[in-house]
């Protein structure tokens, strides 16, 4: 039986799911929803892989995930089809038959992460899902130089909550940017090899926390040096967090063909 | 026994009301959530009078209230103190003691909607509650051709929702104007002396239709002209519309103070 590999590109609301990753005590994730979708448009069960698995609250704006397809899925309307069967907290963006050595989270080379806070005395009836509420002002230069120590290739186990066993703790951070938005949002980007469980959030909140306490930025690199998660600070709250970028290599993304 | 009158400006999301205005059905609205509240803190049965009476999904960046206080608000922290107590989909943003003869109402010199349109074949989690999506392409060009035969003083009776007694339906339209926003979000600006019964939504639906029938813009004038609701085209969605700003005459702001 030939079988189809397909690759996903996806965004959700994540304000109303238990996070990506399929729970056994029954709660409602990303993951069983999409595949409640694609087990009922193929007509048996499928189960698809994730990219990142992405916390309770947190969204994503291009989170990849493959599934195998028992059918030929060129001659289903994918996209079309699952938009239709899926509630309107998750989209599918787009489409492609993958490489069968395509693997969404074995085979990405970086992700992009972006953080939002409102810093504003007064919270906003409009971004209290989408943003952390921060009425204290932050001082965005001083969190640029406490995360710019962070850029690098590290051991980030200081920023990482225990829970998942891993081989290494070290990553790669390419870029770890604040920028002031527009309507009072201070938005976080951070892109790197990978991240480790609430690895963000766990910057961002040590950043916040190192400036609140008016310490100097240059702690960050003792916090990191430290490889200990009881050095860090606070952990930032989840509906802050937005995944926003897989990028995959070159040479993989060539082989993919639009469905 | 002294009262004191107060103004209030307020932003809510109101996508979970069943409007503004206050229901005899026990189903939740924005008016009636402010007023137990208000009830609460002054321990006693306030009642708050809006300036316009936005619809079940109409959300709002700037609706002003009125109320009496029965005893000195410059006692409470009110802003602070009615935040406290409101859920998270309403704020107020702003709080004045008001001289006598400001009315939310009766007072308002000039009224701001705004319409937000997705316009892009694939919806968004996100804007789901803030936006309405349209699918087919819309052409701005088109759709202001029709709208700015509404600019100055008509009477709007094609375009009012039946329901309510008015002496008068002649308003005056001091602008209305649709701008592209970023990511696909096509805006819809209109400011007017005040604004019958689902007028805003009834005049972009007017002008949607319009566009996809490929009806020339002109046609706006004769709806207008006709005085016949029969005569105008759709009604648009509620959740893509924001009562934006209520302009009163400097005479009194500026009899005002802030709380």
């Amino acid at each position: 039986m030939s079988q189809y590999k397909v690759k996903l590109l996806l965004s959700y609301d994540g304000s109303d799911f238990a996070g990506w990753q399929r729970q056994k005590d029954g709660s409602i994730t990303v993951q069983e929803t999409i595949e409640k979708v694609l087990s009922k448009m193929f007509n048996e069960p499928i189960k698809i892989s994730g990219s990142s698995r992405t916390d309770a609250g947190v969204h994503a704006l291009g989170q990849v995930a493959h599934f195998l397809a028992p059918k030929d899925p060129a001659k289903y309307k994918l996209r079309r089809g699952m938009n239709a069967l899926l509630p309107d907290t998750i989209v599918v963006r787009d489409a492609w038959l993958a490489p069968d050595d395509f693997h969404s989270m074995a085979s990405a080379e970086r992700k992009t992460y972006k953080y939002h806070i409102l810093n504003h005395p007064i919270r906003s009836p409009f971004k209290r899902h989408f943003s952390t509420w921060i009425d204290r002002p932050l001082d965005i230069d001083h969190l640029n130089q406490s995360c710019r120590h962070l850029v690098g290739e590290h051991d980030f186990k200081s920023f990482q909550t225990t829970g998942t066993e891993l081989k290494s703790t070290i990553r790669t951070v390419f870029s770890a940017e604040w920028v002031p938005l527009k309507n009072n949002i201070l938005e976080f980007r951070i892109t790197g090899s990978g991240f480790l469980k609430q690895m963000v959030r766990n910057i961002v909140g040590t950043a916040m926390d190192l400036n609140f306490q008016r310490r100097d930025p240059q702690e960050m690199v003792e916090i990191l040096a430290a490889l200990d998660r009881c050095k860090a600070l606070g952990t930032a709250a989840p509906e802050g967090l937005y995944l926003v970028k897989i990028v995959y290599p070159d040479t993989l993304d060539k082989r993919c063909r639009k469905l």
